[in-house]
Protein backbone atom coordinates (compact mmCIF):
# COMPACT_ATOMS: atom_id res chain seq x y z
CA UNK A 1 0.00 0.00 0.00
CA UNK A 2 1.41 3.68 -0.76
CA UNK A 3 0.45 5.82 1.96
CA UNK A 4 1.23 9.39 2.05
CA UNK A 5 2.06 11.63 5.88
CA UNK A 6 1.64 14.94 5.83
CA UNK A 7 3.07 16.80 8.90
CA UNK A 8 6.23 14.55 9.88
CA UNK A 9 6.21 14.88 13.66
CA UNK A 10 6.24 12.99 16.20
CA UNK A 11 2.74 11.82 15.72
CA UNK A 12 2.67 11.58 11.86
CA UNK A 13 6.70 10.39 11.50
CA UNK A 14 5.82 7.97 14.46
CA UNK A 15 2.79 6.04 11.98
CA UNK A 16 5.25 6.36 9.66
CA UNK A 17 7.80 4.49 11.06
CA UNK A 18 5.59 1.83 12.14
CA UNK A 19 3.67 1.56 8.64
CA UNK A 20 7.25 1.25 6.83
CA UNK A 21 8.49 -1.38 8.84
CA UNK A 22 5.36 -3.44 7.52
CA UNK A 23 6.67 -2.98 4.32
CA UNK A 24 3.92 -0.33 2.93
CA UNK A 25 5.55 2.73 0.64
CA UNK A 26 5.78 5.91 2.76
CA UNK A 27 6.05 9.14 0.93
CA UNK A 28 5.58 12.60 3.60
CA UNK A 29 5.39 16.49 3.23
CA UNK A 30 6.05 18.77 6.04
CA UNK A 31 5.28 22.52 5.02
CA UNK A 32 9.01 22.71 7.12
CA UNK A 33 11.61 22.04 4.93
CA UNK A 34 14.41 20.93 7.72
CA UNK A 35 11.61 18.77 8.77
CA UNK A 36 11.11 17.12 5.29
CA UNK A 37 15.21 16.78 5.01
CA UNK A 38 15.08 14.78 8.75
CA UNK A 39 12.40 12.55 7.74
CA UNK A 40 14.08 11.19 4.63
CA UNK A 41 17.37 10.71 6.82
CA UNK A 42 15.62 9.39 10.00
CA UNK A 43 14.31 6.89 6.90
CA UNK A 44 10.27 8.11 8.65
CA UNK A 45 9.38 8.10 4.49
CA UNK A 46 11.30 6.96 1.74
CA UNK A 47 10.80 10.38 -0.23
CA UNK A 48 9.12 13.63 -0.32
CA UNK A 49 5.76 14.41 -2.76
CA UNK A 50 4.00 17.79 -2.70
CA UNK A 51 0.40 17.50 -1.05
CA UNK A 52 -1.26 17.57 -4.93
CA UNK A 53 1.20 15.01 -6.23
CA UNK A 54 0.50 12.94 -3.15
CA UNK A 55 -3.34 12.55 -3.36
CA UNK A 56 -2.30 10.96 -6.88
CA UNK A 57 0.17 8.88 -5.75
CA UNK A 58 -1.01 7.05 -2.75
CA UNK A 59 -4.23 4.92 -1.42
CA UNK A 60 -4.08 6.42 2.26
CA UNK A 61 -3.06 9.73 2.88
CA UNK A 62 -2.80 10.09 6.82
CA UNK A 63 -2.79 14.04 7.98
CA UNK A 64 -0.43 14.85 10.91
CA UNK A 65 -0.74 18.56 11.38
CA UNK A 66 -2.17 21.55 14.03
CA UNK A 67 -5.84 21.52 14.59
CA UNK A 68 -6.15 24.83 13.41
CA UNK A 69 -4.77 24.40 9.73
CA UNK A 70 -5.75 20.48 9.28
CA UNK A 71 -9.13 21.24 8.16
CA UNK A 72 -7.68 24.02 5.27
CA UNK A 73 -5.48 20.94 4.18
CA UNK A 74 -7.66 18.15 4.78
CA UNK A 75 -9.77 20.02 2.00
CA UNK A 76 -7.17 20.36 -0.27
CA UNK A 77 -6.89 16.93 -0.05
CA UNK A 78 -10.02 15.77 -0.73
CA UNK A 79 -10.19 18.30 -3.67
CA UNK A 80 -7.69 16.22 -5.57
CA UNK A 81 -8.27 12.66 -4.53
CA UNK A 82 -10.15 10.08 -6.62
CA UNK A 83 -12.83 8.27 -4.69
CA UNK A 84 -10.61 4.95 -3.94
CA UNK A 85 -7.88 7.29 -1.73
CA UNK A 86 -9.01 6.80 2.16
CA UNK A 87 -8.03 9.90 4.36
CA UNK A 88 -7.51 9.85 8.10
CA UNK A 89 -6.20 12.90 10.79
CA UNK A 90 -4.58 12.51 13.77
CA UNK A 91 -6.04 15.62 15.18
CA UNK A 92 -6.28 16.20 19.10
CA UNK A 93 -9.84 17.69 18.54
CA UNK A 94 -12.57 16.41 16.27
CA UNK A 95 -15.41 18.50 16.56
CA UNK A 96 -14.59 21.95 14.47
CA UNK A 97 -12.72 19.32 11.87
CA UNK A 98 -15.98 17.40 11.52
CA UNK A 99 -18.17 20.48 11.07
CA UNK A 100 -15.49 22.52 8.74
CA UNK A 101 -15.56 19.46 6.45
CA UNK A 102 -18.96 18.22 6.83
CA UNK A 103 -20.47 19.39 3.30
CA UNK A 104 -17.39 18.61 1.17
CA UNK A 105 -18.59 16.14 -1.84
CA UNK A 106 -15.87 13.13 -0.29
CA UNK A 107 -17.05 13.57 2.91
CA UNK A 108 -17.19 9.73 2.99
CA UNK A 109 -13.64 9.05 1.64
CA UNK A 110 -12.47 10.87 5.45
CA UNK A 111 -12.32 9.17 8.61
CA UNK A 112 -11.86 11.56 11.46
CA UNK A 113 -9.92 9.86 14.11
CA UNK A 114 -7.30 10.79 17.15
CA UNK A 115 -4.73 8.24 18.00
CA UNK A 116 -4.29 8.48 22.14
CA UNK A 117 -0.50 8.57 22.20
CA UNK A 118 2.35 10.77 22.34
CA UNK A 119 5.01 12.45 24.20
CA UNK A 120 6.24 15.78 25.42
CA UNK A 121 8.72 15.95 22.60
CA UNK A 122 7.91 16.80 19.02
CA UNK A 123 8.97 16.95 15.59
CA UNK A 124 10.63 14.22 13.28
CA UNK A 125 13.34 13.56 15.56
CA UNK A 126 11.06 12.77 18.20
CA UNK A 127 9.23 10.00 16.04
CA UNK A 128 9.44 6.76 17.94
CA UNK A 129 8.36 3.43 16.72
CA UNK A 130 5.45 1.23 18.65
CA UNK A 131 4.40 4.57 19.96
CA UNK A 132 1.05 3.20 19.55
CA UNK A 133 1.17 -0.01 20.91
CA UNK A 134 -1.54 -0.86 23.29
CA UNK A 135 -2.44 2.34 23.19
CA UNK A 136 -6.64 3.67 22.22
CA UNK A 137 -7.49 5.17 19.06
CA UNK A 138 -10.89 6.65 18.80
CA UNK A 139 -13.23 7.17 15.74
CA UNK A 140 -15.66 10.24 15.17
CA UNK A 141 -19.00 10.17 12.75
CA UNK A 142 -18.14 6.90 11.38
CA UNK A 143 -21.19 7.10 9.76
CA UNK A 144 -20.62 9.83 7.89
CA UNK A 145 -17.43 7.63 6.49
CA UNK A 146 -17.66 5.03 3.84
CA UNK A 147 -17.66 1.43 4.99
CA UNK A 148 -14.56 0.37 3.17
CA UNK A 149 -12.61 3.26 4.42
CA UNK A 150 -13.48 2.97 8.26
CA UNK A 151 -12.22 -0.77 7.48
CA UNK A 152 -9.05 0.78 6.33
CA UNK A 153 -8.64 3.19 9.25
CA UNK A 154 -9.61 0.49 11.84
CA UNK A 155 -6.69 -2.33 10.33
CA UNK A 156 -4.34 0.61 9.84
CA UNK A 157 -4.51 1.82 13.43
CA UNK A 158 -4.86 -1.86 14.36
CA UNK A 159 -1.68 -2.81 12.74
CA UNK A 160 0.13 -0.52 14.93
CA UNK A 161 -1.51 -1.83 17.84
CA UNK A 162 -3.89 0.15 18.43
CA UNK A 163 -7.95 -0.61 19.78
CA UNK A 164 -10.37 1.44 18.20
CA UNK A 165 -13.36 2.83 19.64
CA UNK A 166 -16.11 4.85 18.33
CA UNK A 167 -17.39 8.34 20.03
CA UNK A 168 -19.00 11.44 18.73
CA UNK A 169 -17.46 14.23 18.60
CA UNK A 170 -19.01 16.29 21.27
CA UNK A 171 -17.95 13.93 23.51
CA UNK A 172 -14.49 13.08 22.42
CA UNK A 173 -14.04 16.71 23.14
CA UNK A 174 -15.53 17.15 26.27
CA UNK A 175 -14.16 14.36 27.61
CA UNK A 176 -10.26 14.78 25.87
CA UNK A 177 -10.69 18.57 27.46
CA UNK A 178 -10.46 16.99 30.92
CA UNK A 179 -8.47 12.92 30.80
CA UNK A 180 -5.69 15.22 28.48
CA UNK A 181 -5.92 18.76 27.94
CA UNK A 182 -6.45 20.04 31.38
CA UNK A 183 -3.04 17.84 32.66
CA UNK A 184 -0.90 20.09 30.03
CA UNK A 185 -2.52 23.35 31.28
CA UNK A 186 -1.82 21.95 35.10
CA UNK A 187 1.31 21.20 34.25
CA UNK A 188 2.65 23.71 32.19
CA UNK A 189 1.34 26.66 35.03
CA UNK A 190 2.99 24.32 37.17
CA UNK A 191 6.14 24.99 35.56
CA UNK A 192 5.95 28.65 35.36
CA UNK A 193 4.73 28.65 39.27
CA UNK A 194 8.20 27.17 40.23
CA UNK A 195 10.24 29.41 37.85
CA UNK A 196 9.09 32.14 39.02
CA UNK A 197 9.35 31.80 42.60
CA UNK A 198 12.62 30.17 42.31
CA UNK A 199 14.73 32.38 40.52
CA UNK A 200 18.03 30.01 41.12
CA UNK A 201 17.33 27.19 38.81
CA UNK A 202 19.86 25.19 41.26
CA UNK A 203 17.42 25.25 43.70
CA UNK A 204 14.98 23.53 41.73
CA UNK A 205 17.42 21.17 40.40
CA UNK A 206 18.65 20.24 43.70
CA UNK A 207 15.50 20.09 45.45
CA UNK A 208 12.95 18.31 42.85
CA UNK A 209 12.05 14.77 43.66
CA UNK A 210 10.64 12.24 41.09
CA UNK A 211 7.56 13.03 42.31
CA UNK A 212 7.62 17.04 41.02
CA UNK A 213 9.62 15.45 37.50
CA UNK A 214 6.22 13.83 36.94
CA UNK A 215 3.92 15.94 37.70
CA UNK A 216 5.47 18.55 35.41
CA UNK A 217 6.63 16.75 32.55
CA UNK A 218 4.21 17.69 30.40
CA UNK A 219 5.44 21.49 30.62
CA UNK A 220 7.69 20.38 27.89
CA UNK A 221 5.69 20.05 25.58
CA UNK A 222 5.23 21.91 22.15
CA UNK A 223 3.66 25.70 22.16
CA UNK A 224 2.30 25.54 18.66
CA UNK A 225 0.65 22.16 18.98
CA UNK A 226 -0.90 22.91 22.25
CA UNK A 227 -1.68 26.58 21.71
CA UNK A 228 -3.42 25.55 18.61
CA UNK A 229 -5.88 22.42 20.84
CA UNK A 230 -6.24 24.61 23.55
CA UNK A 231 -7.76 27.10 21.04
CA UNK A 232 -9.77 25.00 19.16
CA UNK A 233 -11.61 23.00 22.06
CA UNK A 234 -11.66 26.85 24.73
CA UNK A 235 -15.31 25.91 26.20
CA UNK A 236 -14.27 22.08 27.18
CA UNK A 237 -11.57 23.05 28.63
CA UNK A 238 -12.05 26.45 30.12
CA UNK A 239 -15.10 24.40 32.05
CA UNK A 240 -12.34 21.55 32.73
CA UNK A 241 -10.40 24.44 34.59
CA UNK A 242 -13.04 26.70 36.22
CA UNK A 243 -13.85 23.27 38.04
CA UNK A 244 -10.14 22.70 38.95
CA UNK A 245 -9.85 26.05 40.06
CA UNK A 246 -12.70 25.69 42.08
CA UNK A 247 -10.99 22.49 43.62
CA UNK A 248 -7.77 23.54 44.55
CA UNK A 249 -9.55 26.98 45.95
CA UNK A 250 -11.27 24.67 48.79
CA UNK A 251 -8.52 23.11 49.18
CA UNK A 252 -6.34 25.86 49.36
CA UNK A 253 -8.69 26.59 51.78
CA UNK A 254 -8.99 23.92 54.30
CA UNK A 255 -4.93 24.36 54.45
CA UNK A 256 -5.48 28.07 55.36
CA UNK A 257 -7.39 26.35 58.52
CA UNK A 258 -4.98 23.71 58.41
CA UNK A 259 -7.88 21.48 58.95
CA UNK A 260 -6.47 18.05 58.50
CA UNK A 261 -9.98 16.38 58.80
CA UNK A 262 -10.90 17.96 55.67
CA UNK A 263 -7.83 17.55 53.69
CA UNK A 264 -7.64 13.92 55.13
CA UNK A 265 -10.89 13.16 53.30
CA UNK A 266 -10.42 15.24 50.09
CA UNK A 267 -7.11 13.39 49.11
CA UNK A 268 -9.05 10.07 49.78
CA UNK A 269 -11.44 11.05 47.60
CA UNK A 270 -8.81 12.13 45.18
CA UNK A 271 -6.90 8.80 45.63
CA UNK A 272 -9.79 6.93 44.38
CA UNK A 273 -7.71 7.78 40.73
CA UNK A 274 -6.05 4.66 41.84
CA UNK A 275 -8.35 2.26 40.74
CA UNK A 276 -8.47 3.96 37.21
CA UNK A 277 -5.06 4.15 37.12
CA UNK A 278 -4.40 0.38 38.03
CA UNK A 279 -6.96 -0.96 35.64
CA UNK A 280 -5.16 1.11 33.09
CA UNK A 281 -1.81 -1.02 33.35
CA UNK A 282 -3.80 -3.90 32.39
CA UNK A 283 -5.40 -2.44 29.33
CA UNK A 284 -8.40 -4.52 29.88
CA UNK A 285 -11.04 -2.90 27.87
CA UNK A 286 -10.76 -4.37 24.05
CA UNK A 287 -13.81 -2.46 22.29
CA UNK A 288 -13.23 -3.45 18.69
CA UNK B 1 26.09 -0.28 64.51
CA UNK B 2 22.35 -0.73 66.09
CA UNK B 3 19.84 1.43 64.20
CA UNK B 4 16.33 2.03 65.74
CA UNK B 5 13.71 2.80 63.53
CA UNK B 6 10.57 4.72 64.40
CA UNK B 7 7.74 4.65 61.83
CA UNK B 8 7.78 1.36 59.46
CA UNK B 9 6.61 2.80 56.54
CA UNK B 10 8.26 3.66 52.74
CA UNK B 11 10.70 5.54 54.59
CA UNK B 12 11.76 4.49 57.67
CA UNK B 13 11.28 0.46 56.21
CA UNK B 14 13.19 1.66 52.82
CA UNK B 15 16.31 2.85 55.27
CA UNK B 16 15.94 -0.27 57.03
CA UNK B 17 16.54 -2.34 54.40
CA UNK B 18 19.44 -0.79 53.03
CA UNK B 19 21.08 -0.79 56.43
CA UNK B 20 20.42 -3.70 56.98
CA UNK B 21 22.18 -5.12 53.92
CA UNK B 22 25.44 -3.64 55.35
CA UNK B 23 25.48 -5.49 58.34
CA UNK B 24 24.18 -3.42 60.65
CA UNK B 25 21.57 -4.70 63.04
CA UNK B 26 18.25 -2.79 62.73
CA UNK B 27 15.55 -2.79 65.76
CA UNK B 28 12.35 -1.36 64.79
CA UNK B 29 8.97 -0.05 66.17
CA UNK B 30 6.03 1.52 64.59
CA UNK B 31 2.48 2.51 66.94
CA UNK B 32 0.70 0.44 64.49
CA UNK B 33 0.70 -3.62 65.38
CA UNK B 34 0.22 -4.54 61.97
CA UNK B 35 3.38 -2.57 60.31
CA UNK B 36 5.24 -4.16 63.08
CA UNK B 37 4.28 -7.64 62.00
CA UNK B 38 4.67 -6.83 58.09
CA UNK B 39 8.10 -5.23 58.80
CA UNK B 40 9.36 -7.94 60.76
CA UNK B 41 8.03 -10.16 57.80
CA UNK B 42 9.54 -8.31 54.81
CA UNK B 43 12.92 -8.35 56.78
CA UNK B 44 13.14 -4.50 57.14
CA UNK B 45 14.19 -4.97 60.88
CA UNK B 46 14.84 -8.10 62.61
CA UNK B 47 13.51 -7.63 65.60
CA UNK B 48 10.18 -4.95 67.11
CA UNK B 49 11.11 -2.83 70.66
CA UNK B 50 9.08 -0.08 72.32
CA UNK B 51 10.55 2.79 71.84
CA UNK B 52 12.31 3.67 75.44
CA UNK B 53 14.12 -0.11 75.25
CA UNK B 54 15.28 1.23 72.00
CA UNK B 55 16.81 4.20 73.14
CA UNK B 56 18.79 2.24 75.40
CA UNK B 57 19.71 -0.73 72.88
CA UNK B 58 20.82 1.55 69.76
CA UNK B 59 23.53 3.72 68.61
CA UNK B 60 21.54 5.65 66.07
CA UNK B 61 17.72 6.20 65.47
CA UNK B 62 15.89 7.50 62.56
CA UNK B 63 12.27 8.53 63.20
CA UNK B 64 9.92 8.46 60.50
CA UNK B 65 6.20 9.15 61.35
CA UNK B 66 4.24 11.80 60.31
CA UNK B 67 5.45 15.24 60.87
CA UNK B 68 2.56 16.39 63.49
CA UNK B 69 3.92 13.43 65.68
CA UNK B 70 7.16 13.82 64.68
CA UNK B 71 8.06 16.48 67.40
CA UNK B 72 6.79 14.85 70.43
CA UNK B 73 8.21 11.41 69.68
CA UNK B 74 11.55 13.61 68.83
CA UNK B 75 11.15 14.36 72.45
CA UNK B 76 10.41 11.22 74.26
CA UNK B 77 13.56 9.61 72.68
CA UNK B 78 15.97 12.43 73.59
CA UNK B 79 14.67 12.62 76.83
CA UNK B 80 16.07 9.08 77.24
CA UNK B 81 19.25 8.14 75.46
CA UNK B 82 22.33 8.42 76.75
CA UNK B 83 25.04 11.12 75.15
CA UNK B 84 26.62 9.31 72.79
CA UNK B 85 23.28 8.09 70.49
CA UNK B 86 22.36 9.90 67.64
CA UNK B 87 18.86 10.66 66.38
CA UNK B 88 17.80 11.76 63.00
CA UNK B 89 14.48 12.40 61.44
CA UNK B 90 13.06 12.36 57.97
CA UNK B 91 10.38 14.82 58.06
CA UNK B 92 8.75 16.64 54.63
CA UNK B 93 9.28 19.90 57.17
CA UNK B 94 12.04 21.07 59.05
CA UNK B 95 11.19 24.47 60.64
CA UNK B 96 8.53 23.34 63.23
CA UNK B 97 10.27 20.21 64.36
CA UNK B 98 13.76 22.15 64.69
CA UNK B 99 11.30 25.00 66.31
CA UNK B 100 9.94 22.39 68.99
CA UNK B 101 13.22 20.78 70.34
CA UNK B 102 15.46 24.02 69.86
CA UNK B 103 15.57 24.24 74.21
CA UNK B 104 15.84 20.81 74.51
CA UNK B 105 18.74 19.55 77.00
CA UNK B 106 20.04 16.86 74.42
CA UNK B 107 18.86 19.13 71.14
CA UNK B 108 22.90 18.67 69.82
CA UNK B 109 22.09 15.04 69.30
CA UNK B 110 19.57 15.72 67.12
CA UNK B 111 20.24 15.91 63.81
CA UNK B 112 17.27 17.54 61.22
CA UNK B 113 17.11 15.54 58.05
CA UNK B 114 14.94 15.21 55.03
CA UNK B 115 15.81 12.32 52.58
CA UNK B 116 13.79 13.74 49.17
CA UNK B 117 12.85 10.37 47.78
CA UNK B 118 9.41 8.43 47.92
CA UNK B 119 7.29 7.32 45.95
CA UNK B 120 3.25 7.40 45.78
CA UNK B 121 3.04 4.21 47.95
CA UNK B 122 2.83 3.79 51.72
CA UNK B 123 2.97 1.49 54.62
CA UNK B 124 5.90 -1.51 55.36
CA UNK B 125 5.08 -3.47 51.61
CA UNK B 126 5.97 -0.14 49.87
CA UNK B 127 9.81 -0.12 51.73
CA UNK B 128 12.26 -0.46 48.59
CA UNK B 129 15.94 -1.30 48.24
CA UNK B 130 17.86 1.57 46.39
CA UNK B 131 15.37 4.36 46.73
CA UNK B 132 17.62 6.71 47.77
CA UNK B 133 20.35 6.00 45.25
CA UNK B 134 21.37 9.52 43.75
CA UNK B 135 18.94 11.55 45.43
CA UNK B 136 19.48 14.42 48.15
CA UNK B 137 19.32 14.56 51.86
CA UNK B 138 18.66 18.31 53.34
CA UNK B 139 20.41 18.47 56.63
CA UNK B 140 18.87 21.77 58.79
CA UNK B 141 20.68 23.51 61.30
CA UNK B 142 23.54 21.24 61.43
CA UNK B 143 25.41 23.96 63.66
CA UNK B 144 22.96 23.30 66.36
CA UNK B 145 23.75 19.55 66.32
CA UNK B 146 27.16 18.16 67.80
CA UNK B 147 29.72 17.33 64.78
CA UNK B 148 29.89 13.73 65.64
CA UNK B 149 26.64 13.67 65.21
CA UNK B 150 26.48 15.52 62.05
CA UNK B 151 29.41 13.30 61.15
CA UNK B 152 27.14 9.82 61.44
CA UNK B 153 24.37 11.38 59.86
CA UNK B 154 26.05 12.56 56.47
CA UNK B 155 27.72 9.01 56.25
CA UNK B 156 24.61 7.10 57.14
CA UNK B 157 23.10 8.92 54.28
CA UNK B 158 26.40 8.75 52.23
CA UNK B 159 25.61 4.93 52.62
CA UNK B 160 22.50 4.31 51.16
CA UNK B 161 23.76 6.50 48.11
CA UNK B 162 22.65 9.95 49.12
CA UNK B 163 24.77 13.65 48.29
CA UNK B 164 23.89 15.99 51.55
CA UNK B 165 23.00 19.40 51.36
CA UNK B 166 22.67 21.98 54.33
CA UNK B 167 20.22 24.91 54.26
CA UNK B 168 18.29 26.33 57.03
CA UNK B 169 14.47 25.33 58.53
CA UNK B 170 13.19 28.38 56.95
CA UNK B 171 14.52 27.93 52.94
CA UNK B 172 13.69 24.65 53.34
CA UNK B 173 10.27 24.85 54.23
CA UNK B 174 9.50 27.37 51.55
CA UNK B 175 11.41 25.75 48.51
CA UNK B 176 9.31 22.16 49.31
CA UNK B 177 6.64 23.97 49.27
CA UNK B 178 7.09 24.94 45.77
CA UNK B 179 8.70 21.81 44.24
CA UNK B 180 7.02 19.23 46.09
CA UNK B 181 4.12 20.31 48.28
CA UNK B 182 2.39 22.22 45.68
CA UNK B 183 2.90 19.14 42.86
CA UNK B 184 0.80 17.09 45.53
CA UNK B 185 -1.86 19.25 45.61
CA UNK B 186 -2.05 19.59 41.96
CA UNK B 187 -2.51 16.30 41.12
CA UNK B 188 -4.85 15.70 43.92
CA UNK B 189 -7.27 18.05 42.71
CA UNK B 190 -6.80 16.93 39.18
CA UNK B 191 -7.63 13.86 40.31
CA UNK B 192 -10.68 14.84 41.41
CA UNK B 193 -11.69 17.02 39.33
CA UNK B 194 -11.41 13.87 36.42
CA UNK B 195 -13.60 11.70 38.97
CA UNK B 196 -16.32 14.65 39.10
CA UNK B 197 -17.14 14.94 35.54
CA UNK B 198 -16.40 11.35 34.61
CA UNK B 199 -18.68 9.85 36.17
CA UNK B 200 -18.39 7.16 33.83
CA UNK B 201 -14.83 5.42 35.11
CA UNK B 202 -14.79 3.18 31.42
CA UNK B 203 -14.33 6.64 29.49
CA UNK B 204 -11.26 8.31 32.07
CA UNK B 205 -9.70 4.62 31.71
CA UNK B 206 -10.23 4.05 28.09
CA UNK B 207 -9.19 7.93 27.34
CA UNK B 208 -6.53 9.18 30.12
CA UNK B 209 -3.23 8.62 27.94
CA UNK B 210 0.75 8.04 29.70
CA UNK B 211 0.65 12.00 29.89
CA UNK B 212 -2.39 12.15 31.97
CA UNK B 213 -0.78 9.59 34.08
CA UNK B 214 2.54 10.80 34.96
CA UNK B 215 0.55 14.47 35.71
CA UNK B 216 -2.11 12.39 38.13
CA UNK B 217 0.66 10.16 39.78
CA UNK B 218 1.32 11.56 42.70
CA UNK B 219 -3.36 11.78 43.77
CA UNK B 220 -2.32 7.96 44.64
CA UNK B 221 -0.51 9.27 48.05
CA UNK B 222 -1.53 8.82 51.66
CA UNK B 223 -3.81 11.20 52.87
CA UNK B 224 -2.49 10.73 56.65
CA UNK B 225 1.40 12.02 55.55
CA UNK B 226 0.29 14.54 53.17
CA UNK B 227 -2.31 16.14 55.51
CA UNK B 228 -0.20 16.93 58.37
CA UNK B 229 2.53 18.05 55.93
CA UNK B 230 0.41 20.68 54.37
CA UNK B 231 -1.09 21.58 57.95
CA UNK B 232 2.78 21.98 59.12
CA UNK B 233 3.58 23.81 56.30
CA UNK B 234 0.27 25.91 55.57
CA UNK B 235 1.63 29.40 54.83
CA UNK B 236 4.08 28.71 52.40
CA UNK B 237 1.65 26.52 50.68
CA UNK B 238 -0.76 28.30 50.83
CA UNK B 239 1.62 31.17 49.15
CA UNK B 240 2.55 28.60 45.89
CA UNK B 241 -1.11 27.92 45.76
CA UNK B 242 -1.91 31.46 45.58
CA UNK B 243 0.70 31.67 43.00
CA UNK B 244 -0.12 28.69 40.97
CA UNK B 245 -4.40 29.51 41.12
CA UNK B 246 -3.15 33.06 39.64
CA UNK B 247 -1.22 31.43 36.87
CA UNK B 248 -4.09 28.80 35.72
CA UNK B 249 -6.48 32.12 36.21
CA UNK B 250 -4.09 34.00 33.37
CA UNK B 251 -3.78 31.46 31.25
CA UNK B 252 -7.54 30.38 31.34
CA UNK B 253 -8.04 34.48 30.17
CA UNK B 254 -5.93 33.48 26.85
CA UNK B 255 -7.77 30.22 26.27
CA UNK B 256 -11.43 31.90 26.79
CA UNK B 257 -10.40 34.90 24.25
CA UNK B 258 -8.67 31.97 21.61
CA UNK B 259 -5.46 34.09 21.92
CA UNK B 260 -3.15 31.69 20.81
CA UNK B 261 -0.22 33.83 20.35
CA UNK B 262 -0.43 34.63 24.08
CA UNK B 263 -0.59 31.13 25.01
CA UNK B 264 1.71 30.54 23.23
CA UNK B 265 4.43 32.73 24.96
CA UNK B 266 2.97 31.68 28.14
CA UNK B 267 3.82 27.58 27.37
CA UNK B 268 7.19 28.74 25.92
CA UNK B 269 8.22 30.52 29.20
CA UNK B 270 6.99 27.08 30.88
CA UNK B 271 9.26 24.94 28.63
CA UNK B 272 12.27 26.33 30.31
CA UNK B 273 11.88 23.59 32.97
CA UNK B 274 13.08 20.97 30.37
CA UNK B 275 16.37 22.61 31.02
CA UNK B 276 16.08 22.33 34.30
CA UNK B 277 14.96 18.44 34.30
CA UNK B 278 17.42 17.67 31.96
CA UNK B 279 20.30 19.25 34.52
CA UNK B 280 18.35 16.91 37.14
CA UNK B 281 18.57 13.59 34.93
CA UNK B 282 22.63 13.58 34.60
CA UNK B 283 22.59 14.65 38.35
CA UNK B 284 25.49 16.88 38.35
CA UNK B 285 25.38 18.80 41.51
CA UNK B 286 28.04 17.48 44.40
CA UNK B 287 27.63 19.22 47.80
CA UNK B 288 29.18 17.03 49.77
Amino acid sequence: MKVGVIGLGLIGGSIALDLQSQGHELYGYDKNPIHCEKAVDFDLVSKILPIIEMTHECDVIVISIPVDIAPMVLKEVLDHINWNVVVVDTGSTKKSICAQIATHKKRSRFVACHPLAGTEFSGPSAAKKDLYQGKKNIICEEDKSDSDAVELALSLFRSIGMTNLFMNPDDHDKHMAYVSHLSHVSAFMLGTTVLDIEKDEKQIFNLASTGFQSTVRLAKSSPETWSTIFSDNSDNIVDALNSYINHLSAFKKAIEDEDKETMKSLIQQSNEIKRVLDGMKYNVVKLS
